[in-house]
């Protein structure tokens, strides 16, 4: 049996990031670039205005009040036609190229429009390059503005549309396959009988692994038979991660760790000292890489959280592929009944300024009930032996 | 001018959740419920056993070591059929009904295994009631387990799997119309000429809208004149929510707002005491909601998250609107220029249990390229004249 830490440790070190494909840019949200990008433009483009007003040379403001003859009048995607030379000025909007010849931009409400005349008074001195946007302040041609590994979020959006990359090249999400295991399971659309339940695992775990891009197919539910699961495995096998769910306790009715190895899976781990969660096998067939995950609700939950999240992160190619962990304030006490590390649904919340903890109320990994009160899994430590209110604790805020 | 407290607020007050609809349940994460759930079963639906083990009486075990005669052996998803009565044992699975008669179940591990004479020896005597969690413990039939206006993350992907809803009442995403105005702007898939740039704001934009599930439809880019807007304008009236990027600074070139007038919209402001983004106009036309956001990049992506973020997670009747908004260590000093709110992208981290947040370096409103740096919003208040190192200020965390 290893330690929490050792196996997630082991999960990013034997995944690798997936190929890369080209995609269009405006799909490509949440996804990490696979490769770094230039700017092939200057940004500005010109020296631009950063106000409406008029284009000046500073020189001639010195002693304002002054009045100067307007030449030409500039809106934002038309190039301005004349030199300003001394004593003149053009009148200029936002975003518009600044003329050649003038060194500053004077705003409208530090001017007086004297139209009439074709002339304007500006009635304060400026300072030579105020309001004007240097070419290429912001980016310049050939300058690399995002990297390889970079998580494309709005704003990366923006730039690849700035810089005209209307195609780009990310690591791809995995396509993952989850078989739910179990005599005791029918579908949704069934009412179960008495000694049945509802398949719930299955749809919770695909929505914990679509909700980060990856490209989920239900494979269904196998009844607890060597047969059943192996023949439904070489499904998965066509996947770049297989999730099982149940099947890996230790009852003579949990197939599917002996099923694995019939398969001659490569096995990295199969106990993890955590609670809920321990029969937890990590393993790897051909390219495949297989979860089984246990059959308690919660302990599903939660073992994709630590184990299979951070293995689609390292897929897509993220260079952090883990959720961030913080500390805060425990607002009832817990008493811990064994050394094993384990994570608790819990409610996190920003009070005063610090963040408080409880943990939700529960009755065990089966009740999946208790985690929709949940925003957070806190962490008992394995060396901790009671947590007392106001101590400060890990917490990993989930989504 | 108003502040950008009372402008969020007025969003907030004008804007009701729009209709509701029937979906399939698999495809509601992300959506908010429109209606209260009852469960369909008891879960457990019977006492289950949570252990691998043999189902007892407890008052047998007191004189433990004792053998017991095994009677029957119970996987989960089937019935037992033997009551187990003094002297009895029923081999039991994790997940499975506890046999009439039986009060406890005692795991493998505190057993010995006789089964050439179909007997058990029970190791350690054991309390009533272990290892069972009893009928209807988690959730009961005609129990509310989910409510109206609760987000649908895995865990209630889950609970709806469990219960049996494949058609769950969500509120709808709105459907968004964006559009570009600018004669300086070209698609991305051109070349700009030198007084031209690429549209940016509108894939932004559209990325910050489709990140929270909203239906978006790049209506395009149009030119600075009236007829342009008011005809793109009109596409967009089929739209719950229709944001214009650009046109709406003071120069005469800025015609988005007098063409809302033209149509007769509802303004609810038109400028807020903002740095980035002065310039927004909100209004209402018909059941369309207008968005004039200012054109420059930045200013752009930031009046989207304090203004548009909270209508469309109102419209998705979702009861928290607003993002989390936590305090952190400054790490930079800051200078603050002018009296009016102002929101700076900024880096966020968390160093020694310690949030701690400094702007990032731009050059101003245009500089998009900046905000690929930054995970946060820092809000420097109204009345704050210089921020020093250490101080303590509000950040938004941005995903």
């Amino acid at each position: 049996m290893i330690s929490v830490d050792t196996a997630i440790k082991i999960v990013e070190d034997t995944i690798k990031p997936l190929p890369v494909k080209t995609i269009p840019f405006e799909n490509a949200l949440g996804f990490c670039l696979a490769e770094d990008m230039q700017s092939d433009i200057d940004m500005p483009p010109f020296n631009r205005s950063a106000m409406d007003g008029y284009a000046v040379i500073a020189e001639d403001t010195a002693n304002a009040p002054v009045e100067l003859t307007v030449i030409e009048d500039i809106a934002a995607g038309h190039m301005p036609t004349k030199k300003v030379s001394h004593g003149q000025a053009s009148k200029i909007m936002t975003g518009a190229a600044v003329p050649a010849g003038a060194d500053a931009v004077v705003k409208f409400e530090e001017t007086e429009d004297l139209s009439v005349s074709n002339r304007v008074k500006i009635l304060r001195p400026i300072d030579k390059g105020r309001n004007i946007s240097s070419r290429g302040e912001d980016m310049q041609v050939g300058q690399k503005v995002l990297c390889k590994g970079m998580p494309v979020r709005s704003q990366e959006i923006g730039i690849l549309a700035t810089i005209g990359k209307s195609q780009v090249k990310v690591f791809s999400a995995p396509t993952v396959g989850i078989i739910s295991t179990g005599d005791e399971l029918v579908d949704v659309g069934l009412k179960p009988s008495v000694a049945q339940i509802r398949n719930s695992n299955g749809y919770s775990l695909a929505a914990q692994a679509r909700r980060m891009h990856a490209e989920v197919d239900l494979l269904g539910i196998v009844k607890d038979t060597k047969e059943e699961i192996s023949s439904m495995m070489q499904w998965g096998f066509r996947k770049d991660i297989l999730i099982l769910s149940g099947g890996v306790s230790m009852g003579e009715y949990d197939l599917v760790g002996d099923v694995m190895k019939d398969f001659n899976t490569r096995i990295y781990f199969e106990k993890v000292a955590l609670r809920p969660g321990k029969p937890v096998i990590f393993g790897k067939k051909d390219t495949t890489f297989i979860f089984a995950l246990p059959g308690n609700p919660v302990a599903s939950f939660v073992t994709f959280e630590l184990f299979v999240y951070p293995a689609i992160r390292k897929m897509m190619g993220f260079t952090h592929v883990h959720r961030t962990t913080l500390q805060a304030s425990l607002e009832t006490e817990i008493l811990v009944k064994r050394k094993r590390r384990e994570y608790r649904p819990a409610f996190l919340r920003m009070h005063n300024n610090t963040w408080m903890v409880s943990p939700v109320e529960w009755h065990g990994s089966a009740d999946l009930l208790a985690t929709t009160m949940a925003n957070s899994l806190l962490i008992v430590r394995e060396d901790a032996e009671r947590l007392v209110t106001g101590q400060l604790v890990d917490v990993i805020p989930l989504e």
